[in-house]
C-alpha cells in the first residue's frame, strides 16, 4: 500500500534513525513547508496529555504552522515538567536548524510512556534531519513513525480546485493500542489548496469524526493522539472558505483520505488477520447507530469468534443489547457478508453457509436494528493471540 | 476451592447429564427448599434479555420461590416466542414433577446464544433430577452450572442471629465472558435465616454492587446473568427487617460470600494466570473510584502487560485519562504490589523491582488520585493467549 515518491508541492520530508529506538530503525522525522501553511489539528481526549500534545494544543490556536518534528520510540508522555521542556527544547532546536520562529515548528511522539525523552541523541540528529529534506521522502516519514505498524501508511489524492489541481497526501501511524483500547495515532496530511483557518477546522473535524474516531471509542484514546493537518496555498487558488463551491470536493477529497488512511491502521491491527466493517441500519437517530457499532466493533467476543471462523451471532446481539440503547430484539436482523443470520430476533440456521464467510479476509457485519432511517458504521479487525504477545511484551 | 457437603437446613439439590452439553457433562440442576422461601433477584441490565431472565423478573416481584432449575450448555436467548414458551415448560414440568406452583419455580440458563433449547432432553430428565434431590448434594449443581469454568464455585458460612446460628451457602460460575466483555455470571445463595422481602432484596442489592458488578462493567453484561437468593427461614427467627439489630451481620456476611464468589471468578477468569486488585484512592467521589478502576480493570494493555509481567505503569495512567473523569497527572501516585512506580504523576525509576513482584499470582495496583477521601476497588485478571483460543472457538 505504501506510495514511493507522493509530491506535495512546497513540502519536503526527512526520516532518519536517532537512536532512540534500540532496533536502530528509523525513529526521527520532520515534515517542512517552504512557506508557513494554515494548520489545523485534532487531539487525544485523554486528560492524561503527552508533554508534545500540551504544547502543540497551544499553538494550534494560532492555525499556523511550517514544520513538524516527530519522534517514535519514546512517547514523552508522564515525563513531568522535564518531559514539556524537552518537547519545547525540540521545537526550539528545529527552528533554529531551520531558520523559522518555533512558533511554527509542532512537536509529535509516540512510545512508551514514562521514560525521560532522550533529548541529546535528537538535538545531535536534527541537523541530519533538517540537511536531508526532500521532497521524495514522504515515505520516510511514513516508516519513521512506526511503532508496531508493519507497513508504513501512506495515501495521496488529486483534487479539482475550479480550473486547478490540488494535492492532498497523508501518512499515519497505528498499530499498537488500537482495537480494542486506545488508537495511538498519529496522522499527517499535507496540501497545496489554499483554505481558510475556519474552513479547514470544520473540514478536519468531518473528516476525524467519520474516520478516526470509527476506529476506538473516544474515552479510549492515548496520551499521544493527533492528527493534523498543513495547508500552504501554493495552488494558488482563491483560499476556500465554508462557502466557497469548492469547498464540499476539499472536504470529501480529506474525508476519503482519512477513511483510506484509518481502514490502513485497521488493516495493520496488532496481530489481526480479518477486516470487519460492522454496519447499523434502521436506527433511531445516527448516535443510537454509532453507539452500537462501536459497541460490536469493541466486543472481544465478536473479536475472538470472528478470528475463529466462528458465526456466533449470539455474541453480536449481546454487544447490541448491552450498548446501552434501547432497541427492540423482534425487530433486529444481522447479515454476515450477506448472509441473513438472524432473522426478527432468531437465528436462521444458515451458520455453516457463514463459517465458509468466515475464511475470507474481509468481513462485513450488517445490523438492521428495524427502527429508523439512520446508520452508521465502525471499523475493526479480528483479536487473536499475536494480539496479546505482541502486548505482553512490549516495553521490556 | 469447592467445599462438599455443604448443608443448609431445608435446602436439597440434585445435578445430572441431560445430554444438553454435547461431552455428556452435567448440565441440569435443581434448588428446592421444603417450604416456599423469601426470594431476592437481580438481573442483566442488556437490552437482550434470554428468555428465562424474562421469566423470573415477572416471578421476583411476588418475593416467592421455592426451586430453581438450571441448565448449562444452552443459553435460550434469541429464542423467539418459542424460547419463552421453552422457559414457561421447563418451570410447569418441574412445578408438576415437585407437586408445587409452578409461580414458584425459577428458571435460569447459561450457554450458547440463539439456538433452540432441547426441551425434550429435559422434559426426559426432569424425574431423574426431581428423583435424585439430596441435602448433600449442592457441589453438584455447582458443577452442573459450569461452562468454561475450570472448578467449581461454592461458598458458605455461619451467620449469627443473635443466639441461633444460621447458614447461608452461595455457588456461582464465571469464566466465560467475564472480562473484558460480559459476566455471564449466575449465582444462587441459599440461606435458612428469616428475613423479610424487603431487607432481603436490600441486602443483595448491597452485595451484588460491591462484588459483581465490581468484576465487570454494567453496559456488559450477558443476556443471561442472574443472582438470586432464597431464604426459607427454618432458623426460624424473627424475620429480619432493615431495622432489625441482626441485619447488618446479614447483609456484612452477604457481602463477604458475594466477595468470594466474584473472586472465585475472577481467578477463574478464561486464560487467567494471575488476579489483579486495582484500589482507586484519593477520589473526589465514590462514583469517580469506581469508574477509574473498571477503566483500569478493563483495560486490555493492563491486563496483557500483568501477564507479560511488564511494569508498564503508562498504560495504568493512560486508562485512568480515558476513563473521562478529571484527574490531575501531577498529583497520581501509583503502587504494584506496594512498590511505588509514579510519584506525582512521573515515574520513580523502580520497574526492575516491580518486575520480580509480577512474578506472582497476586498482584494489587492502588491508584492515588490526591483529590480527596473516595476509593473503590475492581477485581480482574490478566489477559492471555489462551482467552483468545477458548473464545476463537467456542460454538464450533
Amino acid at each position: 500500500m505504501p506510495r514511493h515518491s507522493v509530491i506535495v508541492p512546497g513540502f519536503s520530508f526527512s526520516g532518519i534513525p536517532a537512536g532512540i529506538k534500540k532496533s536502530g530503525a528509523l525513529d526521527l522525522a520532520l515534515i517542512f513547508s517552504e512557506k508557513p501553511a494554515t494548520t489545523a489539528g485534532s487531539f487525544t481526549t485523554n486528560k492524561i496529555k503527552a508533554a508534545p500534545v500540551k504544547l502543540s494544543m497551544k499553538q494550534i490556536s494560532a492555525h499556523q504552522g511550517q514544520a513538524i518534528i516527530i519522534n517514535s520510540g519514546n512517547a514523552n508522555a508522564c515525563t513531568g515538567n522535564g518531559g514539556y521542556k524537552n518537547a519545547q527544547g525540540m521545537a526550539r532546536m528545529t527552528a533554529k536548524a531551520l531558520g523559522i520562529s518555533s512558533s511554527l515548528v509542532y512537536v509529535s511522539s509516540t512510545g512508551v510512556i514514562g521514560r525521560p525523552l532522550p533529548i541529546e541523541k535528537i538535538r545531535k540528529a536534527i541537523p541530519h534531519l533538517t540537511g536531508k529534506l526532500s521532497p521524495f521522502d514522504l515515505d520516510k516519514v511514513a516508516s519513521s513513525i512506526m511503532t508496531t505498524d508493519t507497513f508504513a501508511k501512506i495515501y495521496s489524492k488529486k483534487i479539482r480546485i475550479g480550473t486547478n489541481t490540488g494535492t492532498m497526501a497523508g501518512i499515519a501511524k497505528g498499530a499498537g493500542m488500537i482495537c480494542p483500547n486506545m488508537a495511538t495515532m498519529l496522522c499527517f496530511i499535507m496540501t497545496d489548496i489554499a483554505i481558510t483557518p475556519h474552513a479547514l477546522t470544520s473540514a478536519l473535524g468531518d473528516a476525524v469524526k467519520e474516520s478516526f474516531n470509527r476506529i476506538s471509542i473516544d474515552n479510549d484514546m492515548s496520551t499521544n493522539d493527533t492528527v493534523m493537518i498543513m495547508a500552504n496555498g501554493l495552488l494558488k487558488n482563491k483560499p476556500l472558505s465554508k462557502n466557497s463551491p469548492f469547498f464540499k470536493a476539499f472536504t470529501d477529497g480529506l474525508c476519503d483520505l482519512t477513511h483510506k488512511l484509518s481502514k490502513m491502521i485497521v488493516t495493520d491491527g496488532e496481530g489481526a488477520t480479518k477486516f470487519i466493517e460492522i454496519t447499523i441500519t434502521g436506527a433511531r437517530t445516527e448516535t443510537d447507530a454509532e453507539i452500537i457499532a462501536r459497541s460490536v466493533a469493541n466486543s472481544m467476543l465478536v473479536k475472538t469468534a470472528i478470528y475463529g471462523r466462528d458465526p456466533n451471532w449470539g455474541r453480536i446481539i449481546a454487544a447490541v443489547g448491552y450498548s446501552g440503547i434501547q432497541v427492540i430484539e423482534k425487530k433486529i436482523d444481522i447479515y454476515l457478508n450477506r448472509i441473513k443470520l438472524v432473522n426478527k430476533g432468531t437465528g436462521t440456521g444458515k451458520e455453516s453457509i457463514a463459517t465458509h464467510q468466515l475464511a475470507r479476509k474481509n468481513i462485513s457485519i450488517l445490523i438492521d436494528l428495524g427502527l429508523g432511517r439512520k446508520s452508521a458504521k465502525a471499523l475493526t479487525c479480528d483479536m487473536t493471540e499475536k494480539y496479546v504477545q505482541i502486548n505482553a511484551h512490549y516495553t521490556t
